[in-house]
């Protein structure tokens, strides 16, 4: 396709794939897309691992890195205490409903006092500290894009971007937002609709998108939050975004990461079966529905406390509930669940993610040419 | 345009407008486009003098109503007791409520004991009973729709729609509901999005479109919620809808029958100024944030009723609060507000409803140029 934003990147489509799971980003790099890994789950030792292979496997076309640093988190993340200042900042009360939920649920304990340290330092890379670590790494690599998650870069990011020559992307929920971000010194920006999965605001893509564009022209604009097929792509270009970038429809492709029994619930599951909740890492993300986010609205919950406690919190036990939900326990399959969006209603079948890639592209030809149809003459 | 709906409703655009207001009807639909009066705030007489009005002044060209008919409303207004059971049913402590909020917000109290009552029979137009009479009313004009709001059209609507030769068209907000609207009956499905105006579900309609559209085809679809503007008409269409349905755009139009006082909140207001709220009508309607809104979400709030009674309590007070906030009384425009979208933040300027279809077209022609510059080859 003929776009700015395929020139600048180097690619064939304006199609961006958020993935967690390396075989997607170089399937989709591979297939003419561009791919992004979301760095925050990993270690600065593991990602600098997953960049060496995808570096091995794309044979130098461009890929990206995400990471995730958020505005505002819990003082004790950032009060130079570590991993005890944390642990010690969440009240016990959220311990105790967790240990029930497990008791309720007829799931087996996690050794909640061996695992809730190793998910302090999963907590501890959406720090400025945490994240600067996997900045470096990620500049490291031959990146094309390195994008912020959450909240403006920070200066230190773009400095260091700058000067890899890596061009910086941030995600947005709102037009304010994205004025903030290419003032910061984004070159690229991602106007996410609330219907996206994980972390997400509540405008909508339809009207979010021509918004941001309104307001950052000439700063290239890439929508989120709903794609998973090519109409939609056509839907995104005609709303005056650049590309699309998508995270979703990847979750239920051959190569990813997604436990089975949670694939098995995104397959089934209609676009009415997402919910906003703070219950995974303390700030609004949309995810499947399941017991997990009822009891935590619920009226025996303490209520999720703020990032990152609540990813110490939540990270560890779903880990323990994803894999006993893998040998049918039904009370863990009722609690399993994920980061996806509502188009998880169109996520049907399990096809490789570059068949993904060429689906959207195929789709969005024949939406371009039903548009042409309508406007001709008879 | 060349589509199969503007074929059948002898129209040029396939863009319909949803507007309480007969001047906007009747201006749309004299530009080319197809206009739809919501019906359900006028009584049976003064419905027939709105349509009356409306043939004197479109020559011929095709309009059409909306009638609300719920699927559930409070029993007290199904049970045949009339005005009086409806009065009965709401608490006293509604009435006292709202005596503290006007007393918080230092607007004058309208005697609740005199609009009561006309709020009642404002009420009444939402039973079976009342959206019969409306229905008939309609049916004795020469219109080409006939669409439900709310729920799914009556046995006996789709009855005497049918004997009149007139289409029947539905709104709905998942592809469960069009599938149970075409079940019975409907000729024409709009699939509304969460960030539309006035009552609406969750899923938005970058989702919702081609859900429904892949559900009912070859039933037309029409996109609604979110769009004001040629690029999201344009991104609709890409969908797969076969026309769009507006609302929220014509509320800033020269002719809209919106206040002064709220007009000038929807032109300032920005995207994330909405909230989906039950304290207008008793179902979640979205709606301009307002201190309305603030208050029946706060802690001295008794909590909205169910349809109709919250519209009972709600609409006599909201048409003081607009009376009085003409004024400049700054308590009442603190309190006003009205049904709107999230597209509330792309509505800037006020325009002649006849402009903003021809902006709405030549914005679209725009929007498809530019997605066949993307798939042509160089």
């Amino acid at each position: 396709m003929n776009t700015e934003v395929c020139k600048r990147f180097g690619i064939e489509f304006p199609l961006f794939a958020f993935s967690h799971c390396r075989d997607v980003v170089a399937a989709v790099t591979n297939a003419g897309g561009f791919g992004v890994l979301g760095a925050v789950a990993y270690t600065p030792e593991r990602l600098e691992e997953e960049l060496r292979w995808i570096d091995d496997h794309v044979n130098g076309r461009p890929y990206g890195v995400d990471v995730l640093v958020p505005g505002k988190i819990d003082k004790s993340a950032e009060s130079g205490g570590g991993l005890d200042a944390m642990l010690a900042a969440i009240p016990e009360e959220h311990w105790t409903f967790l240990t029930g939920l497990f008791d309720k649920y007829d799931v087996p304990l996690p050794d909640f006092e061996k695992t809730k340290h190793s998910n302090a330092r999963g907590g501890t890379q959406v720090t400025k500290k945490g994240a600067t670590e996997l900045i470096d790494v990620s500049l490291a690599h031959p990146i094309g894009l390195i994008a912020s998650a959450l909240g403006t870069p920070p200066p230190l990011m773009v400095e260091k971007a700058r000067e890899a020559g890596v061009p910086v992307a941030a995600l947005v929920g709102t037009s304010e937002h994205a004025r903030r971000q290419v003032a910061a010194g984004a070159d690229l920006i991602i106007a996410q609709g609330g219907e996206a999965g994980g972390h997400t605001g509540e405008i909508s893509t339809m009207v979010l998108v021509p918004e941001v564009v309104d307001t950052v022209a000439p700063v290239p604009v890439l929508a989120a939050g709903g794609i998973a097929t090519g109409r939609q792509m056509a839907a995104a270009l005609a709303l005056g975004a650049s590309g699309v970038w998508c995270g979703s429809v990847w979750l239920t492709t051959e190569e990813a990461e997604t436990s089975p029994a949670v694939k098995e619930k995104m397959l089934a599951a209609t676009s009415r079966d997402t919910i906003r909740s703070r219950s995974r890492t303390g700030k609004p993300a949309r995810q499947l529905r399941s017991a997990w986010t009822d009891e935590w609205e619920g009226p025996a919950s303490p209520g999720p406390l703020g990032m990152p406690l609540q990813m110490i919190v939540a990270e560890g036990a779903m880990r323990q509930i994803t894999k006993v939900a893998e040998s049918g326990n039904p009370g863990a399959r009722a609690l399993a669940n994920y980061f996806v969006g509502q188009c998880v209603g169109l996520m049907n079948t399990v096809k490789p993610a570059r068949q993904v890639v060429y689906d959207m592209v195929e789709e969005f030809a024949g939406a371009v040419e039903r548009l042409n149809a309508i406007t001709e003459e008879d």
